[in-house]
């Protein structure tokens, strides 16, 4: 068995980490003055979370009893500012910030929902929320369209991912290897559509014209 | 007498079927992707009640802790795509989801300010963001100018029909009719204002240039 | 020593009256209709607050309960559409209402965070939340990007502020004039920067082109 509480932790602190560097490097990419680009990072980093508690009853929103996940998005939109040149590469060909935060936040959220007591279906959309919603506050900030209602198969990805880990933790193990699968999982399926450049049939016969 | 509760949630659920189908319609015409579609439909179908039940103080986001509702917006979203060409006709002419969804949120919002004992002028504002918050999600999701603000003698409408059902619940009856009569007013008004293009008088003396 | 509490309300009912002037007068210059002048006018005065209860935890979104502000943003915006022209000058010249409003906010979400025993940068991030996300809201509404985004240094006014207030309050007095003093700071400070038109520093080499 393992501590549920400390690896949620160690993930949540990861992912606010990756999801600070894509706020902040997307906002420098936009000119945002310095300020700006740390209220975008810190606004990547904590919302999906942020949500998430909102919609828990009687859950503290994270960040705000936890000092530690502000300075970790803090640190994050630093690290986007010094390593600018080389992250934002990694940030235009694979996503792979947003990709990572993804992976992790995803299955805390499921994880969340799980400790609980929510039904599956709640928990499996809490994961979705948690992994996804940064980023659409993100790109409405910047204002542009979310990219996740552009690409929906980033949500797939998330539902299937999370739908999988909460199978899997109900039916087979607990263990934290199925954490650390069902992350692994989501980046790589992630990693492989951006790639790729995979996307979901259309429910229309004629071309997108939008 | 009659079941508070009870009627509540069967006004809840058809509520969220109108609703979902009203934003799986929307999207559809916007030409989203599969997924998107269900997203925009869950989203305008719980949008209203998860921003109410989040603003009341401890009460639980209801669709997280009943997953009956989450079906139901799947449901609505899945009759949506498949009875596109039927409903999307009803939708054009007469916004009846829209409409239906309008009626039924607005008095369960009252309803619920009630049973928190909330002052009158917040179960009146409560019913209005349960009638119309979904919609405005939905607006902003597929990037248009909130329908609500262009026209707003939907809200008007909302806060005229909760505030009569309010000052009935209190001086005159709590029974079951109340409730359906201020439904059917509120659903009536507004295919009035749709049918006869009603809008509120300007503020202004030249012309809206906007 | 004082009541705190009642400084609190006092402080919050003259901010609601200053940012629902400042929402109302936004609308009428976009040609808003009638009810859509005071929704944005009430949007605009309780949105910071409003975010800012809901992030914290156990804590009753302030207007909710107390129908007081509901009505003291309805006179706001009365306020706004009999005395229109004179306060459109200050608004355009000084952002005079927006300006009082972000002092007397800022302040009291520092002062809330404080109440609740909130580590100090979340405390900090309350203030800058509670001061500017009713004008976030507000800009959003009526389809523009957020003032605060464009320029930046009204939030490093607010952040300067509140840590100002934060560490006076724990270090040296929790006196009254404390408050009063790191208010009219951050309405002095802004006016500066309104009047002679500073903006932060800027990350980038060339000239923004956005």
């Amino acid at each position: 068995m393992f501590d549920f509480e400390k690896i949620i932790e160690i993930i949540a602190v990861i992912g606010v980490i990756a999801f600070a560097i894509s706020g902040a490097l997307t906002a420098m990419e936009r000119k945002f003055d310095f300020l700006g680009v740390f209220i975008i990072g810190f606004t990547t980093a904590v919302g999906g979370g942020s949500l998430r508690d909102i919609i828990i009853p009687d859950r503290d929103v994270f960040w705000i009893v936890e000092p530690i996940y502000t300075y970790m998005a803090i640190i994050g939109s630093v690290l986007a500012i010094v390593f600018r040149k080389k992250l934002e590469h990694l940030r235009k060909t694979l996503s792979l910030f947003d990709t990572i935060g993804l992976g992790l936040y995803t299955i805390i959220g499921v994880q969340i929902g799980i400790q609980y007591n929510l039904p599956g279906i709640s928990c499996v959309i809490l994961g979705a929320i948690t992994g996804t919603f940064g980023g659409v506050i993100r790109d409405i900030l910047v204002n542009e369209v979310p990219l996740v209602f552009q690409k929906e198969i980033y949500i797939t990805i998330s539902i299937l991912g999370g739908s999988i880990y909460y199978y899997i933790y109900w039916h087979y193990s607990q263990d934290a290897w199925v954490e650390i699968i069902s992350i692994s999982l989501i980046i790589m399926l992630r990693l492989i559509v951006v790639i790729f450049e995979i996307s979901l049939p259309s429910l229309y016969k004629t071309n997108k014209t939008e």
